[in-house]
């Protein structure tokens, strides 16, 4: 397991907020300009949205390219590079492309550091609000518009007292959506359609549980190490580590992790 | 009909901006405070969402008492003053309190002027991202934090085309859950939970369709004012004016709106 010396955190989460904000730079431009394309595509046939995922991965390895380049690189658009320090940065340039799409201000770059036990840095960052949600290597904190603080998860045990988002009924498979509503019925609220920007109201301590399907490495690595930083538990279905996506369930406490779990495997 | 002397536009803009950024003003103190109350209530018995929800109307109402005395005022949490001017200001102090109580930036304030044939001027405004949208009495603008611009909405015509926007399946009859099920299976996306944020969305082109059930005249006097300036149709699932609320259905084009009606009476 390779861990960076603890001297080295601030130097990674620079280089991860240099990263962010080249992502950001690469996207804007791209971002409500949809309908501003009467057949929705560019010059060259790609959308916008493809457009704008990967400048915002191109613009993130050329960080890694000239500031970390012994560091491995997975990433949604672009595959795997090898690194030789034993550390990778997992990217994910957009998630929440439906969202991007429709224009809502709910898409995220993720950007996590990881050893070969699983994230130890997270970085959830929603450009167009001016929102980034950071957690690991002694870090948890957030920043917005209007509001900074502590990342901190609530202290919510009972699945009557939580609210759950996901991005079903959209995915998942029927045994996945039948499991999600066991869950969903015995929730105070469910909330549909926030995508990985979910995770970090959970690591705010504004909801309290996330459950999804199909995800991949790219999509939960960030969320992992923002929600664990905040206090939070992530796994997958069976209780087991998430950080190669799949199926996932994110919760405030152990307690109602647990009760969650229950529901989902109670077929 | 009372409508404005053409002249008054500016003015009654002017009262709206000043409206909305009372509004502003009240709510953001509140927001994304729940989870630092462990009991998330505050002194008095009144979750964040209510102390927010009626300091905003007052806030507003403080506004119409100094500028407008004569007009009359709907607001959800005080009701009714009957004015003697012909116009009354329809307001929701906070519309998406699921939203807000969850941390999503996908609240609005709502603020219409409206006639006794339906609103004149609407108003969506998102006061933590910072996006004011802005319909009617000539005006048809939005403005962001990275971007401003006109209201216009797309010109899609085929229900295949379209990204459908809706707060289902949160609420709804089975009946009317069943009617929107007829629409959501023959578009291209279908997309939930962001209250009236949605039809800020179709003005300026980014989707297509929104669906909903229950609604009250202060949910959707804005909204069909901002999406008629921007050259949508806004009616209720009979065609019917829309401005008392229920059922109601935003399309971005005549033809597209015809094909949704279709859909949602072909039980």
């Amino acid at each position: 397991m390779t861990n960076p010396d603890p001297s080295e955190a601030d130097t990674l989460w620079a280089v991860a907020d240099e990263m962010a904000n080249a992502a950001r730079d690469a996207i804007l431009p791209h971002f409500r300009t949809m309908g501003l394309n009467a057949d929705n595509k560019l010059a060259g046939g790609f959308d916008p949205v493809t457009v704008a995922d990967r400048a915002s991965e191109t613009a993130m390895r050329e960080v890694l390219a000239r500031l970390r380049p012994d560091d491995g690189i997975l990433g949604e658009e672009y595959g795997s590079i090898e690194g030789t320090s034993g550390l990778t940065w997992v990217l994910d340039p957009i998630d929440g492309t439906r969202s991007f799409i429709s224009g809502t201000p709910t898409w995220t770059v993720l950007i996590a550091l990881s050893n070969d036990t699983g994230p130890i840095l997270g970085m959830i960052d929603q450009p167009y609000v001016g929102e980034r949600f950071m957690g690991g290597l002694g870090k948890a904190d957030w920043h917005g518009p209007h509001l900074s603080g502590a990342l901190k998860a609530k202290g919510t045990t009972k699945l009557s007292d939580a609210t759950l988002f996901t991005t079903f009924p959209e995915i998942g498979t029927d045994a996945e959506r039948a499991a999600f509503q066991r869950v969903a019925r015995d929730v105070k609220l469910t909330r549909y359609g926030c995508d990985c920007y979910a995770y970090a109201l959970l690591a705010i301590g504004q909801i309290d549980l996330v459950i999804e399907a199909g995800l991949n490495a790219y999509d939960i690595q960030a969320p992992i190490a923002v929600i664990e930083a905040a206090g939070g538990v992530v796994t997958d279905w069976q209780g087991n580590s998430a950080h190669l996506g799949g199926r996932t369930l994110a919760a405030a406490t152990p307690e109602l992790h647990a009760a969650a779990l229950e529901r989902l495997n109670a077929a």
